[in-house]
């Protein structure tokens, strides 16, 4: 049997996260039953919606319980079977969490299913064409619904779900400008994922200066925004929409770590008459097999190049984790585990 | 020819509106050309919205030009025709404006309709079967859209478009709970207008105590709320609403002489995945035969008994609807000009 090494939560932040609230401990992978397999972890998502868990406050879903792996996406190799549908050697996404190995219950439907990597990256099947990409998918077409030729933004543009955002805006005829931190950053979103343009948030840290580069970077106003990050950018986008924008609100990264940050003009939303609705994309199943169908096709043909930030071992997932957090990852922050 | 009254905005408020914005002048009534007819004016309706009007900063509508007559809708009867389908002795519903008397174009389409007075008193036509109504029936139909047994919030639930919404939330299987300010109002609320329950904000006047109130009101959360009034009434509903619950957003009343009031907490949208919309109703002229029909038959059943506050006479207007904005009318502000 290999040892399994896993990453528990250990303690609840109490303010900012910090790696004292996770700890390391080392297992026997379990013994199989019927029904199961045995999964060894390749990649581990990291991914913002995990610093809601650490919490127990009231959020969408239960608190992460304490003394437990804490909860991820994982894509690996099928090591042992006793599942007449996986086969040792087949590769696969599920739910392993921060550890180096699962057993998984394969006949509960939706927990693990086979991947394709002819023309896909293992990789990817955690970000573009995975959780992140299919959350873009749902935002972009369920809540915004763009017309072709509509101006549509987005926050934290390339990371996971901005990459996929923006490929799947620009097969839909929209005009694309992404929000993200740095000029490197701003570089890649243009010349490699495809934005129209990128506005470095760095350069202009108040609503007043931010809404002035979105006015000139979106001549005819915002149609529609995904929002992945809250904070004083949804102020400034907000002051810049046309008249019934839709806005997707998927992440508000920037209250997490502490108080709520507040709306500053919430009248915006009767003067434009403005639709802003929240989403979690585990709640909506159904748009999952056409979602990563369009996405695997972009991502095939060339027109969706997500970037990764890989960490390289789990003992390097806490501090990875906290990166991503303040942005210091570029594209999908994954942790490569073998 | 009689002589009209009329008034005009005389300059825009800087901050607060006061009575000086405004100025009383009179002149004649003027010829009719072929086509229009002469209204004689039994009341104006005093709306919120007008106060947006006021200010030249950026709205969903131009502003109010100075010099002219205030906007408003009116009802009255026809005292000359040149127009064919409409007689003499007729009973009209139209966008008047603040004078005794108009003139009025009226083979333009929709600038004015004949009302029944049979089972409707003429100035319900300006509130529970008009505009207001209308207001009520989109939001709780077309945003709101609420299943039998769920729980659905209205703020300023005496008001024209509260005493409808609770109307037409009833008929459709809802628990409704109102807020309102001061113990008559709420009083009138349960015992007339068919609200379950009605929360006094002014015994509550900050989130956690309004909060704690709206929980013991709505024991199975807030699924649907109608927002009339904004600031810490709003921050206070999203703290007891339901996943997927629904905020139709129609007026901000409190933030409409000075600074924006900000929402404290927007990370709830996401948590609770809420969807927000702002709406106008006038911007939806296609609900207005349906709704109205509605209306009308909820008053004529006697479903719903909308009170008034009438102030006598044009020269009442301005303070009256001063009073509008600070809540101190009971019902439906009206001014009755005969």
């Amino acid at each position: 049997m290999p040892k399994n090494r896993q990453i528990l939560l250990d303690n609840r932040p109490d303010g900012e996260a910090t790696t004292s609230n996770f700890k390391l401990v080392a297992s026997e992978t379990p013994a199989l039953q019927d029904g199961q397999v045995l999964v060894r972890h390749h990649y581990l998502s990291l991914d913002p919606y995990m610093r809601g868990r650490m919490s127990d406050s009231k959020s969408y879903s239960a608190p992460q319980p304490l003394g437990e792996v804490m909860i991820g996406g994982t894509v690996g190799e099928v090591v042992e079977s006793r599942h007449p549908k996986f086969a040792v050697g087949d590769k696969v996404a599920g739910m392993g969490g921060w550890q180096e190995y699962s057993a998984v219950d394969a006949s509960q439907p939706g927990l693990l299913r086979k991947v394709d990597t002819t023309h896909v990256p293992l990789s990817f099947y955690l970000g573009a064409v995975g959780m992140p990409g299919v959350t873009a998918w749902y935002g972009l077409n369920e809540i915004i619904a763009p017309k072709s030729g509509e101006t549509v933004v987005v926050s934290a543009a390339t990371g996971a779900v901005g990459s996929s955002y923006a490929a799947l805006a620009k097969a839909r005829g929209c005009r694309v400008v992404g929000i993200a931190g740095g000029p490197e950053k701003c570089k890649y979103a243009v010349e490699e994922l495809h934005f129209d343009e990128c506005i470095d948030y760095r350069t202009h840290p108040d609503v007043k200066t931010l809404s002035k580069a979105l006015k000139q970077a979106c001549p005819d106003g915002i149609d529609g925004y995904f929002e992945n990050v809250g904070g004083y950018i949804l102020d400034a986008v907000l002051l810049r929409t046309n008249a019934f924008a839709r806005i997707a609100v998927c992440g508000m990264i920037a209250g997490y770590d502490g108080q709520p940050l507040p709306l500053q003009n919430p009248s915006l939303i009767l003067i434009n008459r403005l639709k802003i609705e929240g989403f979690i994309v585990s709640e909506h199943m159904n748009v999952w097999p056409q979602a990563l169908q369009e996405l695997g096709t972009l991502v095939a043909q060339g027109k969706l190049k997500p970037r990764e930030t890989v960490a390289q071992g789990l003992d390097a997932a806490p501090e990875a984790f906290l990166g991503l957090l303040k942005g210091k990852n570029f594209g999908k922050q994954l942790v490569k585990l073998i």
